[in-house]
C-alpha cells in the first residue's frame, strides 16, 4: 500500500518540535537530558496520547509509543529515531525520523487502517553521545551491548552523572531496559551527513547498511629540548612524527576504497610551548568503510605509518585501539520494503551505506531493520546550517511511512 | 693576568647554590620570585657581603654586588648571570655564571689585587621566562627593552602579579631599573644548552654572538564536518594543512643554514574531537640562525608553505608575527679577552654562535659584551639531566675570571 502523508501537517509538526531548543542560528541545541531535552520528551508524550498511542518509558528514558495490531502472535514493528540533537545541531537529524513515525501513525488512524502487527514509535535516548559518551547509549543499553548500570554512571562535563540527570527530568521509567519481545523489523529515517545523495540528484536514500570503523590513538616520546640551541639532527620532536601520521591518515583512504574515510580528529602535545620541542604527542585515528577488511588494512596501515615516522624521528611510540565496528548490513527485506516505497511513489532512488553511526544499528541485533536517508544538503550536519527541503524530507517521510505500511501489514 | 681560581671552594661554592631549591632528581626547581629565588638572593646577599662588596637592588631585584676601582674615572665592568632555573632545571645554567664571577672576585680579595675598573657581580630576575614572561625579563627592563610597569603587571599562571610576587620576597629594592652611569664591558658564563662543544671535544665555548629569531604563529581555518559520513574530497581538515606545515618546519632548516634550527612547540586544534573533521588549527613557527638573511628567508618560506599547505586542503589561514629577534655579534675586544683567558690555560676552545637567547643580548645596547660557554653535557638543559662536569665547570670559569682580569685591569 502506497502511503501518502499528509504534507501541511508533517511540516508543521517538524516546525513544532523545532522550536523547542531551538536557536537563534536557525538550529537546534536539545542536548540529552537537559530541560530542553525534557520538553520535547513531554512533546512527544503528548502527541502520542493525542494519536491513541500506549506510550511506556523504560528506566533508560527510552519512549515506546504503540498502536495495537490485529493479531495477537504477531510481533511489533519498530519505527523512530532520537529527538536529542548534537550542541548547536540542525533541526533535521533524528527528529525527522521521529516525526515521520508519528505522521505514519496518524495517516494510519486519519483512514481508520488498522495493521496486523503492532506499530511501535521509538524516541532513543542520547543517540548523539556529545553530553554523555558514548553515542547511540539508549538503543545500545535496550539490545544489551552496553551495561545498564555503566552507563548510569557516566558524567558529562561538568559532573553531572546519568542516572540523575535522567531522574531530574522525570524520564527514568519503570519498564526494564530490553526488548522483553520479539520484534519483526525495526525502520529509522535519518538525514544522510553526507552529500552522496545530493551528489547524485537523488530524492531519497535505501540505506543497504552502516560502515564498520576502527577508532584508536598513538603517543609518540621524544624528547623535550631547548628550542634555540638543539641543533635539528639532535631532535627527537614528538610532533614532527604525529604529524608524518596524520598526513598518511589523509592519504591512506585514497589508497583503499571507493568510501573509506580516515580522520585525525584529536591532538595533544606536551609541553606545547613555543621554544620547546614537543616531548610527547598523542594523536587519534579513525577510519571506515563498508568492508570489514579494508577497515583492518588501514588500520594495519596507519600503525606501519606511526612506526615508520618513530624510526626516522628517533621518538618511542605506542597506540591504544579505542573502538571497533564492524560493518553492519541490513536485512534484505527491509531494504526491499524501502525501496518498494520509494519505488511505488516514484521517486528516484539511491542504494547508499551509512558513513555514520545510527541506531539502526543496535537493533541488527534484535531484529531484521533497515533505513532511509533523506537529502543532506552539501552533506552538512552536527550544525546549524543542516539543511534538506521541505520537499525531500517529504520524500524520505513517503518513503519510510510505505515501507513500513508493508512491513506492519496493513488491513 | 692568567687568573686561577681555587678548585674546591669553587665547587663547594656550585653546591651550595644548588642545595637552595634541589629537587630529588638531582635538579634545580628555584622559579623566579619564588620562595626558593628569596632563599638564594639572600645566600647571593650573604655571599656579597661577606666578600666585602656593595650590594644594590633595583626595583625589579635584579642585584648587584660591586668591588670598588683605583680610577674614578674608570667605568665598572659587569660579571655575572641569573639564579632562578626553569621548572625541574639544572643546577649549572645560568648558576655557574653567577658563582663564578663571586669567584673571580673572592680570588682578587684572596690575593689582595685591586682593579682600575670596578667590578661589579649580577644576579638578573628572571632569566628563565618560565614563571612570567618573557624570558630575560630583568636585563630587558634594565637596558630599556621593556617597559618597567608593564612587566610590573605580568602574571603567572595562578593569577599572581609580578610587582607583588617581587615585593612578597622582598626584593622590590631601592636603585632605578636603568644602567645610571656608564659600563666599560659585561661578561657572561653560561652552560652552552647545546652539543656543539662535546660534539668538538672543545674544553669551552669562546662565545661570538647569539643568533636572531622569528617566532610566528599560523592559524587554519577549516571546516567541522562529521568524520564518518564525509568523504574525503569534501574535507577541508585544518588538521591536515597544519600537519603538512609541521612537516615543512622541520624540513626548512636543511635546506638553509648550517646552524638553521625550525620548530613546531605547540599546536592548538578545535573542536579537538575523535569524530570531528578538526575546523581550527594554530600552530607556532620558531626559527633561528646567526645571519639575519636566513632568519628572514626561513619566515617566508613557511608563510609560502603555508599558503600552498591551504590550498591544497581548501582552508583559509591566517598568521601572526609574534616575536623577532636581529643576530647580536659581541665586540671584538671581549671576544678576544674570552679566547685569550682559555688561551692563556692552554684549554681547547672553541668559537661558537649561542642558539638560545641570554642576558648579555640585552646588554649589547649598554656595553662591549662577550659570553663563555661550558660544555653541556648531550646538550641538555632546562632538565635535571643537565649536566656539566667540575673539569668544564672549571675550565669555563678560569676562561671567564683571567677575561675579566683582563678588562678589569688588575693592578
Amino acid at each position: 500500500m502506497t502511503v501518502t502523508l499528509e504534507h501541511d501537517r508533517f511540516v508543521e509538526t517538524m516546525r513544532e518540535q523545532a522550536a523547542i531548543g531551538g536557536t537563534e542560528g536557525g538550529g537546534l541545541h536539545r542536548l540529552a537530558l537537559s530541560d530542553e531535552d525534557r520538553e520535547i520528551r513531554d512533546w512527544f508524550a503528548e502527541q502520542a496520547e493525542a494519536a491513541g498511542l500506549d506510550l511506556r518509558v523504560d528506566a533508560f528514558g527510552n519512549m515506546f509509543a504503540r498502536r495495537a495490531g490485529t493479531d495477537p502472535d504477531a510481533a511489533p514493528v519498530m519505527v523512530g529515531s532520537h529527538l536529542d540533537s548534537q550542541p548547536y545541531g540542525g533541526i533535521y537529524d533524528g527528529a525527522l525520523g521521529v516525526v515521520s513515525a508519528l505522521e505514519f501513525v496518524r495517516t494510519l488512524n486519519d483512514s481508520d487502517r488498522e495493521t496486523r502487527h503492532p506499530v511501535e514509535v521509538v524516541n532513543w535516548t542520547n543517540e548523539e553521545g556529545s553530553r554523555f559518551q558514548p553515542a547511540m547509549q539508549g538503543s545500545g543499553v535496550w539490545v544489551g551491548a552496553h551495561d545498564l548500570e555503566e552507563q548510569y554512571a557516566r558524567t558529562d562535563e561538568d559532573g553531572a552523572v546519568f542516572e540523575d540527570e535522567l531522574e531530574r527530568i522525570g524520564y527514568k521509567g519503570d519498564e526494564p531496559v530490553e526488548p522483553g519481545e520479539d520484534y519483526e523489523a525495526y525502520l529509522e529515517l535519518h538525514v544522510e551527513q553526507g552529500p552522496y545523495l545530493e551528489e547524485h540528484a537523488a530524492d531519497v536514500g535505501v540505506v543497504t547498511g552502516v560502515v564498520g570503523f576502527t577508532w584508536g590513538a598513538i603517543t609518540f616520546h621524544g624528547e623535550a629540548d631547548h628550542s634555540g640551541p638543539t641543533p635539528m639532527h639532535y631532535r627527537s620532536d614528538a610532533l614532527v612524527a604525529a604529524a608524518d601520521v596524520i598526513t598518511a591518515i589523509r592519504r591512506i583512504p585514497g589508497t583503499l576504497g571507493e568510501r573509506t574515510v580516515g580522520t585525525t580528529g584529536y591532538i595533544d602535545a606536551k609541553p606545547n610551548s613555543i621554544n620547546i620541542i614537543p616531548e610527547e604527542v598523542t594523536i587519534t585515528w579513525g577510519f571506515r568503510d563498508p568492508t570489514l577488511a579494508v577497515i583492518e588494512e588501514a588500520r594495519e596501515r596507519v600503525l606501519a605509518e606511526a612506526e615508520a615516522a618513530a624510526e626516522r624521528e628517533g621518538v618511542d611510540w605506542e597506540f591504544e585501539d579505542r573502538m571497533w565496528s564492524d560493518p553492519v548490513h541490513f536485512a534484505d527485506r527491509c531494504v526491499d520494503a524501502v525501496q518498494a516505497g520509494a519505488d511505488d511513489h516514484g521517486y528516484d532512488s539511491m542504494r547508499i551505506f551509512s558513513g555514520a553511526g545510527h541506531d539502526a544499528a543496535h537493533m541488527t541485533s534484535v531484529c531484521d531493520t533497515a533505513m532511509v536517508f533523506a537529502v543532506s544538503e552539501d552533506g552538512k550536519s552536527h550544525t546549524e546550517e543542516e539543511y534538506t527541503s521541505w520537499d525531500d524530507c517529504y520524500a524520505a517521510a513517503n518513503t519510510l511511512a510505505t515501507a513500513a505500511a508493508d512491513l506492519v501489514d496493513v488491513q
